[in-house]
């Protein structure tokens, strides 16, 4: 097998830099857009059968060293008790956005294995198709991360009706995040019994807190899914966006690889994460549509601040952007691989 | 005078912490509500009358050590070439985003002291209405900030078509970035020149590029504002939110005083800043809707990292919140003096 990634995780040194990006899976690829006006995102993510196609999609066109279950980190809340739709060029909308204690204690806390058995059977197709060849990466969605689509109703700018509920009735906010957490720990368990060979907890909206509030507020529920997790002996990616200063709050709560955004210099975060964790990232998504000199200029960049130390996984800051020609994406895989051969 | 802002601006002993708030003149009062129901937003701008009332709106309601021009940083876009509205709900909607280095061409350095004479009318009634009693800070946006808006037509979330811009055709980035600047450089002149006696450079977005690319694509251009503006014997604050990797290179483009948002602790950036500048901010603006106790306590915490050090200017970390409610707005500016008394 194809383990530059797994060993990257671990911090073993590997024959060249790994690579993978999150979203690689999408809509810059015409054969995903090809299944998309047949199915809607939905209906990919709850058959397997689909799930299995998609995820393989960008294996087939590109060089990467890990594939990513398709899903999406909302799939739990559905059966939790907060039905949700994507709605065209808005993003999700929870039907009934959290506004009370009793909309919070009325949710459920899900069995995975039941509730989300396509997400398991998905993962168990996934991992026969492509054993041997490439690992496989399972994810779910942070608590405040989870939270704030709940008490927004969807995506956000400010954050102001999730803060308010943190600061005005702490007990609840407590309560909420309690309940994902369990959720969400239960379903990473399951993926790795299924055959995930690591796991990414995408934290992805925490960088709109103070370092304070990420203590107050997040860190415990976080600590309270990452530290079990650690113990299962697979590799746990901790990711978030727009957290320089939340950095070593992160690492403390918990991830044998840190995930960093391009606004961090790799050198940097690595510095102050220190040798105990592995680092992924950080290339601004936003240059994959850059000319081919200027991408890969970026991409060097950042393979220039990791400096071959052991325990780089190459990818973007964030999710790749629909808008990005597939062959930018081959080219900056391809030279990831040649300009970091050992 | 209560010349307490401008103390702390100069980094001279003050009696108390002085505090004024970003868009402390805006939707969260009932005042300025009504006569929205009356005008619109760009008539309130472009009637010095009007503006001088909105601007005085908020130093009747509270102890504000600072006034601060009621205006857009939209408003220099229109007379260059470039008109657009405020949608409702939706903020500024661009008529004719920037595609192409034609228009970029096209864009005209205006004479603000006839193109934007309106701007400077109310700056010269306000200052006239308040002289002896409040400070009158100026201001405009940054070049990245206005060329955000150019480019994206309006608000962004991933600012992709701008960098694009910068990345795939950087010798028209910067030209845009020129004409911008020449623009605010002159704006801000002539407002000192009409009475204001400080200004602040909203560089609001600018959180979204990576160091390396902020030196690239944005430093040059601030440093062409900056450098002149501070030669003029007012002081002048640098701003921009979701900074905390840019601190130094922001430091080093120019400014009297730096702007901190809530995502970096105020010791923590004025350690890295170093002595040689004053420090704006930085409570998070989703806890002036926070019950009492909690929105004290925050404000005290800020307080505390800032430990009465000559130099504070006591500010949140972006614009009050349309929902906040006025009663926690006289709480906070009231706690802010008295815990900071000397």
């Amino acid at each position: 097998m194809n383990d530059r990634f797994l060993r990257a995780c671990r911090r073993e040194p590997v024959d060249r830099t790994p690579v993978w990006f999150m979203r690689q899976a999408g809509r810059y690829m015409a054969e995903y857009r090809a299944l998309r006006t047949k199915h809607t995102l939905l209906e990919l993510c709850r058959t397997p059968e689909l799930a299995l196609e998609v995820t393989m999609q960008p294996l087939r066109a590109f060089a990467f060293d890990a594939a990513i279950l398709f899903a999406d980190i909302l799939l739990p809340l559905a059966p939790m008790g907060a039905s949700f739709e994507f709605a065209k060029g808005e993003g999700p909308v929870i039907h009934e956005p959290i506004r009370t204690r009793a909309q919070i204690d009325a949710l459920r806390v899900i069995d995975p294995r039941e509730d989300l058995a396509y997400v398991l059977e998905a993962v168990r197709l996934i991992r026969r198709e492509i054993d041997g060849k490439t690992p496989l990466i399972g994810f779910a969605g942070g608590p405040f991360t989870l939270a704030s689509y709940l008490v927004e109703g969807g995506r956000s700018s400010h954050f102001v009706l999730t803060k308010k509920l943190m600061y005005s009735d702490p007990e609840s906010w407590h309560a909420l995040c309690r309940t994902l957490s369990a959720v969400v720990l239960a379903l990473l368990d399951a993926q790795i019994d299924a055959g995930a060979q690591a796991v990414q907890l995408f934290d992805s909206w925490v960088g709109q807190l103070s370092p304070d509030d990420y203590e107050t507020f997040v860190a415990p529920h976080m600590r309270g899914i990452l530290q079990p997790l650690m113990k299962r002996g697979v590799p746990v990616i901790h990711f978030g966006t727009g957290t320089a200063t939340l950095l070593e709050a992160q690492r403390d709560a918990g991830g044998t690889v840190i995930g960093v955004d391009w606004r961090t210099p790799l050198d940097d975060a690595w510095r102050r994460l220190g040798d105990g964790v592995a680092v992924q990232g950080n290339m601004d998504p936003t240059l994959l549509l850059a000319p081919r000199d200027v991408l890969l200029k970026g991409a060097k960049r950042v393979l220039d601040k990791a400096a071959n130390r052991n325990g780089h996984i190459f990818n973007l800051g964030h999710g790749i952007l629909p808008e990005t020609p597939v062959e930018n994406v081959a080219a900056v895989v391809d030279f990831v691989h040649e300009a970091s051969t050992r």
